[in-house]
């Protein structure tokens, strides 16, 4: 059976990840997700291995060293990564799994693993990236300059990823992610099994 | 701006070529076509440069030696050519073009267009090849068999291919022809001049 595919979405904060992951998953709901590793506590209703697996700073630390987070992140001291381990699993039993990755999160999936397909969400432009983060109205206007700033270095990271989707239209976005994750299953490589069986 | 593909598909008679392309400018009338050239005389009612470009076999054969079509075959004494500078006038405007070409004719637009996407149409299974065949009532047991060694030949070709479509369903294939062409235009090196202007 061939690989499921591990599709990452990056982009800079306000390109619109979420919402247009959210609209994919709702195309198709048979997409696998990634449940993140935490350091953080437990919030009430949240469930070991639903919501987030729970561990200590020292689990954390121990599992980035052996390789079992593919990425990680900090956020108001504590750390979030993404475990490899299910990643490889889902994959291995022909699952397609649907990431939101940092940038370099989705540059070392590119790194390890074959069946990775990286797409960069963009903005329709810088201005309304400034817009949408304005609107959310929840940070200040230096968080929001400091904001643009990083989008801009983030962009200039586009070159490395597989493909490029401008998010003018969340439907239309979502379309064309599900589009690319179309046709990369009918790339001549990703399909050896069935030439060969010919 | 930037440059329309050229979108060949190939694949054994009987594969359901014709069907697919049919279906795929149904669901999008834009896609230009390529009018042939052939040597043979216009039928009653058919009109230079809309159904055919007719030419004598001297002309023909100048057009092949100046590089001007990218393939030709010859069918009951008459040869039929995809003319090269159609396809890059339109390219040019931003006309993506879907083509019906021989192997070696989807070979030669990869050798000679960057833009170009080639994808192979494949029978659900040589059987199913042979039963449509066979349905077609028009030719002997003996020119199926012939057809059936041929499809096998060409098969082995697909690798040089950058896709690879089952056609077990013609709307099921078109939406897949259809995908690979909407993921092709995120390509991060089809948006060079968007990640410029960035």
């Amino acid at each position: 059976m061939a690989k499921g595919l591990l599709i990452s979405v990056s982009g800079p904060s306000g390109a619109g990840k979420g919402s247009v992951l959210a609209k994919v998953k709702e195309m198709d709901p048979s997409f696998g997700t990634s449940v993140s590793v935490t350091t953080r506590e437990p919030r009430e209703g949240e469930k070991e291995g639903v919501d987030y697996f729970f561990k200590s700073k020292e689990e954390f630390t121990q599992m980035i060293e052996e390789g079992e987070i593919i990425e990680y992140d900090e956020f108001v001291g504590n750390y979030y990564g993404t475990p490899t381990v299910a990643l490889q699993e889902m994959s291995e039993e022909g699952t397609d799994v649907l990431l939101d990755l940092t940038i370099a999160g989705s540059m070392a999936l590119k790194e390890n693993f074959e069946q990775s397909v990286t797409i960069f969400l963009l903005p329709p432009s810088l201005e309304e990236l400034e817009n949408r983060l304005k609107g959310r109205g929840t940070e200040s206007e230096e968080m929001i300059k400091a904001r643009l700033e990083v989008a801009k270095n983030e962009i200039g990271f586009v070159g490395n990823f597989d493909y490029v989707v401008v998010n003018d239209d969340i439907d239309e976005a979502a379309k064309k992610i599900y589009s690319i994750i179309t046709s990369e299953k009918c790339r001549v490589p990703r399909n050896i099994e069935l030439l060969q069986s010919l």
